[in-house]
């Protein structure tokens, strides 16, 4: 049996009494009770988890949320009145009978096992196959799917804005508060780490995965200052020894010199918003980001933040940069800039030019192709509802459908002629080209021989059985991996950050043409072709 | 002060030491730190929630999430360690002052008060309004924002769900799979149900909070059946006394039956899914509901259903129906009820024409008008994805602002002018007509006097001067009513149920023109002409 290289097996965590994930629709219980009552519940089945498109319009998926499926299986249990409808006539079980079907449908659930394929993953290939006992396989149905679709697919949709901005610019995840409660704001900055952003706002995130967490102000700060005179405290020491000098006076200096230099009125800037800047950077030194368009970009929050800025260089401290709202951020980036510059060369301050500049308002990927396009400089791009809750495409369809019962494929016919299964349980192979890059994915039954490399394989188009195509591989790689063995999950989970590593180099692998946007060229998942499979049906 | 009767006051919650709620951005953390430093964190300030535009183009939103944001504030406390980033240099903050920070910030949390708006709220109007020292209620900003948008909106989007298909229909929840992670299944379930769906089939969600939960069985179910032999039981007892009888040799006979009166072959109809739904019926015989779709609709799952249907009869039980999964749900419940008919009347079998036809796959706002339209004899409708991920606008913009601090009236400008908030401390007032349908809400600052019934009120368009409007209302209500008060929750919380009633009843109440799903009349919200409130500014 052909077997990726999987992880070494580790001890089963021991199960915590009293410890349940109740976590599921009621339909599996029901189909539970009534399987073990016609005593098919310990039916040997196997059921494969995977999704039929690539979200987006993409040419690719990451998959994402395997860890929490692990631990998920691993703490899977049932107590007597799991199932229980919240109107206990709603389904006609008794009492008996439900402490009965639960404690027989769980009778072994250490005959669990389960397969997983990479990280990189393409339609139709299974992303998890699990195997085992009928009526416990089944029940894991909408934990399963409910723990890789969103995770999946915000994964994905992070790494969409991460090819699109390259790798020069940092990326911010800000979604917490548009997610689907706090837990959904957790899963929105986890994955869109494990996609490729740099960056999280949410607190708990960070501390629970290790993300990096950045920020700095909202408007509130701002407009919570109104006069210079509400500064308690209005001196600072200089970096090294020194004593504190008068930080408040000299920018007001500063202010008067940037706006000679800018050619605009000392009268503008806004006394409240320069107070709010001044007590921030009084605070954080060293950290001195500013917010910049609470009253007018240019008028008010660009002065006062060279001014604030230029006071903490003659004390030996460098500001971080400026972040915009509103209005034309690539616009104003530039003017940003320009600024910057000049500010550099009059005042003889080098790294003044090279200040960051922070983007954030309603960014998309529709806004950031057209910034793309254009010159701008932009250095942090902060996305938070186009993000975590993927408007052009809120959810991944990603099905857990059974293949085989007691050694024998099923099918599922439909109506809807893409929703048909592909009967039987499969192993998938990734065949490699001699430069290293992916080829196509070839799907096989789990009874059929591997491919191996340097030898022809023939492969057929899915549901156009007549178009044939020959493939010698260079390379082959089997995509599952056993993950989950006799109730005991394998190796050590891996932490956010390695799979944040393992998702970028299996993107950077992915040739060019299947890595595009819109309309990328497909990547192909083929079968043999069907002489070998007319055992199927 | 004109203020909404609230609810009675009920002594705090005991806080349980070490539980903690960290949940939130950054940025409120260093905001909260900065403001210590320069000691500004017990200035008194007001922030208002809200949002601009009502979601999905339509005219109304359902204000949900309130229990769970009330819960948030009182258990809301701070350890020495919160907003410690997850790299210690990242704000350049030492361990001593993030201490007495944390200590210092939350000294008196008991100061906080809250007033909150009614069920069915419209755009501008405060959904809460959140008064306290202002480096606590700045805190709170991110988690209020994340428990009121996706409720809020999810609740809105079934509530569109509820008007579009009329009391008659019951509607299902099914979102669980596609939902961001448990906790967003368990939201998705609850403001489903608050915004007018009857059902889940979240087994959680039904325990914690009552929603009747319903389901039968997944196509797994079916094809996990091969053929009649993998039985174990084939006898049920009819209802009442007596013994049990060959179930499976007479639904043979009665599929003979059935087949003659369709017209259709009795050698299709296959015999796995036979076995899968006389195992159901054996298992659930007064809650009999097969899925039909699994091999095809017309020539094997409904004769089956009809066969097992009329076997459970000829014992005293009466099944519930069908559910139809893909293909044309309109033609095929079509299909189906002209069977039902034509079997009630051939078997005299009266209750049989009146058998549920439940409908699911995929249904959208769109699919439903088109269904609304025409003919079909659809009785329970399933929604799942396009329910709880919100695909036509999957985020609502609420925002939380600033109005007040230390007395004085705030703004926050914006280069895009939509986003320039309306300052100052504000009442609001809904203004309703002889009839007892309201008219518009009104806006006030919190110092003018507010509007009498039967007298003459002047308004004018937020945006443009000019336009003045004269009202004479029948009737007034405050929108806001205290519901915390220096750190204590007023009243008992509701039941899901209650909310769900009270939601229920706001939009009844809502005059037809505004309830339209697409181009409503916008409902008005408007200020007192500017004369009166020039001291704003």
């Amino acid at each position: 049996r052909a077997q990726a290289a999987g992880p070494r097996p580790r001890p089963p965590a021991p199960r915590r009494p009293g410890v349940r994930v109740l976590f599921g629709d009621l339909y599996h219980y029901t189909m539970a009770h009534s399987l073990w009552r016609c005593g098919r519940h310990r039916t040997g089945a196997v059921f494969e988890l995977f999704f039929r498109d690539n979200p987006f319009g993409g040419g690719f998926t990451i998959f994402a949320g395997l860890q929490n499926c692990l631990s998920f299986i691993h703490s899977f249990s049932l107590s007597s009145t799991d199932g229980e409808p919240a109107e206990p006539g709603a389904v006609g079980v008794t009492e008996r009978e439900r402490v009965d079907a639960s404690c027989g449908v769980l009778d072994d659930p250490h005959l669990v096992e389960g397969r997983v394929g990479k990280a990189d993953e393409q339609g139709r290939v299974a992303l998890m196959e699990v195997s085992g006992p009928l009526a416990v396989v089944q029940l894991l149905e909408t934990p399963l799917l409910n723990l890789v679709n969103y995770a999946s697919l915000v994964a994905t949709n992070a790494a969409r804005f991460r090819l699109l901005v390259g790798p020069r610019i940092k990326l911010f995840e800000l979604g917490l508060r548009r997610a689907q409660g706090p837990d959904g704001g957790l899963s929105g900055s986890k994955y869109s780490y494990i996609g490729g952003f740099d960056y999280t706002s949410n607190l708990l995130a960070g501390k629970l995965y290790g993300i990096p967490v950045r920020g700095s102000m909202a408007h509130s700060y701002i407009t919570s200052f109104t006069s210079i005179s509400e500064l308690t405290f209005q001196t600072l020491k200089p970096v090294g020894d020194g004593a504190a000098v008068d930080f408040v006076g000299l920018s007001e200096r500063w202010l008067g010199r940037v706006c000679r230099l800018l050619e605009e009125s000392e009268e503008f800037p806004d006394a409240g918003e320069r107070a709010a800047f001044i007590s921030f950077a009084l605070c954080y030194p060293s950290n001195f980001v500013a917010l910049v368009d609470t009253y007018s970009v240019r008028r008010s929050g660009l002065p006062n933040f060279c001014a604030v800025a230029l006071t903490l260089d003659e004390l030996g401290y460098r500001a971080i940069g400026v972040r915009l709202d509103s209005g034309d951020l690539r616009q104003q980036s530039l003017h940003c800039r320009s600024v910057f510059r000049a500010c550099s060369q009059t005042f003889e301050v080098p790294w003044f030019a090279n200040l960051s500049i922070m983007a954030s308002n309603n960014i998309s990927e529709e806004n950031l192709k057209e910034l793309q396009c254009q010159e701008h400089e932009i250095d942090y791009i902060g996305v938070g509802t186009n993000l975590v809750t993927c408007p052009l495409q809120p959810s991944l369809g990603c099905v857990y459908k059974l293949t085989e019962v007691n050694g024998k494929a099923r099918i599922k016919l439909s109506e809807d002629q893409s929703k048909t299964t592909l009967p039987g349980r499969k192993n998938s192979y990734r065949l490699y080209s001699p430069d290293g890059h992916p080829l196509l994915d070839l799907l096989t039954l789990h009874s059929e021989e591997a491919p191996r490399a340097g030898e022809e394989v023939q492969c057929c188009a899915l549901g156009r059985k007549m178009e044939r195509l020959q493939v010698t591989a260079a390379n082959v790689e089997p995509l599952l991996s056993v993950y989950f063995e006799r109730g005991q999950l394998l190796g050590t989970p891996p932490s956010v950050s390695d799979v944040r590593s393992r998702a970028q180099t299996s993107l950077s692998n992915l040739p060019h043409a299947h890595r595009g946007l819109d309309h990328p060229v497909p990547y192909q998942v083929l079968p043999p072709p069907p002489p070998r499979r007319t055992t199927l049906l």
